[in-house]
């Protein structure tokens, strides 16, 4: 029997057509599909028609496969002369173990490819119309989990460094890192913006600024998945993301920012605003 | 005449495929479609079968549009009804200038939305088999231009976050930046990949160590667009990375660094191997 192979493939943030077309094609191929839950199914079927599938990443309360469990499967089919993909949430290299089931395919001598995807760290804010990066306001960004707490060392970095900064499983910690940012001298109206559930039906985008960040996401419930980003870039949040467009003081308040100039006039207040999917193929000319 | 839109699109590190199954499909109904050099385009006709097409990057040597006419080309489209695409290279809001286009078309008043790509900071390093994450290795990545020389407190920051660094539009100060980070106290023998045209044929990939990678830049001719990594995240290189195989000392070495391990059997010389494009799809199985 001859070898078969193991794809790992990022699915996007969310969204079904956020996936690439060489996952797509990946997809269509597949003997098996192991599956995330933060990646798109609803038409898995369809994208798999010849696939055994299979969902490793249930929901809280259900019983989540172990890491060597997905390993094994993916071996065993491999070795069974398979196709066995790993359908995965964001990118694979981006917080998604992917690092870890490439080097078990490796040590078990089969053959491993990684097809990467959009992650949610740079397309989560932009879903909100927030760009990590902007000519004449910063130039780095750095992607930091804080599923455990950051380090003292990591929030004097993180403000020494004055780029954007985005938190990926944030949500649990978030008062510890606020804490921690503002004992490192991150200005306490740095504006924040989290993303809940990109580019899905239920997406929700939440603006305000450091000092408010924990009692607004206390207040409105905020759960994970949630991207946060902090950072002047904020400040070009799009005023309706599901289509870009903003109405005068949206447009003014982007070239402000833009240009550098104060931020007094910046619609900032704590409150969340509930958004629509931002879907560019939905809407009309 | 009713008002068109504009649409950007994040067309992936460089090959066809790996672009979103949404900005095909955001592709297919374009009037008008300005285009990068860093983006895919040999099938472009084919994939915007009825828009003019303009290449607003030409390569050194030919005279570049300028940022405000591809502003103004975007807006003059859209007023007189037609969808206007703007496609980039790997995502439009990581150093794409996609944040000023966005600002100039909400400024105009002309409906703009984004669709988010695969960006070359994760997925150039990914081509070479290099995750920008790896559990028990690192939590954080930060992506960073260095098309101005990087600052004492960026490399101050860089240093002290302890995190993969992601460099682009790094060729032409790589001499102050190695010397930077090495002054700040990062190891000499920190791995460097350097991934030049990732996804593309001419694909090559450079592994080396912080002291060596100035040197062997110059020698190799190294040249932009390029993506540098830095980090222990590079010893996982894959020793193959068109297939992800690994030799047993690859595999061995990918084990090694998972567990932390020491990495004086890692094979990290200053000679760069030219290696062909990662195309999961290409080989039998």
């Amino acid at each position: 029997m001859s070898l078969g192979r193991v794809t790992l493939i990022g699915a996007g943030p969310g969204a079904a057509d956020l996936m690439t077309v060489r996952g797509r094609d990946a997809l269509a191929t597949a003997d098996v599909v192991l599956y995330d839950r933060l990646a798109p199914t609803d038409e898995l079927r369809s994208w798999a028609p010849s696939a055994e599938l299979f969902d490793v990443g249930k929901r809280p309360g259900h019983h989540r496969v172990r890491q060597e469990s997905i390993h094994d499967m993916l071996i065993s089919a491999a070795r069974e002369g398979r196709h066995a993909v790993r359908l995965k949430g964001g990118d694979p290299f981006v917080f998604g173990r992917g690092c870890e089931e490439v080097a078990a395919c490796r040590e078990a001598g089969v053959p491993v490819t990684v097809v990467p995807g959009v992650t949610s760290a740079v397309a989560a804010p932009a879903a909100a119309g927030i760009p990590v990066t902007a000519r004449g306001i910063n130039r780095a960004f750095t992607v930091i989990s804080a599923h455990d707490p950051l380090s003292e060392e990591e929030f004097a970095a993180l403000v020494g460094l004055g780029g954007t900064i985005v938190i990926l499983m944030g949500v649990g910690t978030l008062g510890h890192t606020v804490e921690g940012l503002r004992r490192h001298g991150l200005p306490e109206q740095t504006p924040v913006g989290i993303v809940e559930s990109a580019y899905c039906e239920e997406q929700r985008v939440s603006l305000t600024q450091l000092d408010r960040v924990h009692a607004m996401a206390a207040r409105t419930g905020v759960t994970s998945p949630a991207v946060m980003v902090i950072g002047e870039v904020v400040r070009l949040a799009a005023e309706h993301p599901a289509t870009g467009e903003a109405t005068s003081s949206g447009s003014a308040a982007v070239a402000q920012a833009v240009a550098g100039a104060a931020s007094s006039a910046m619609n900032l207040g704590a409150a969340p605003a509930a958004r629509p999917p931002a879907r560019p193929g939905v809407r009309a000319p």
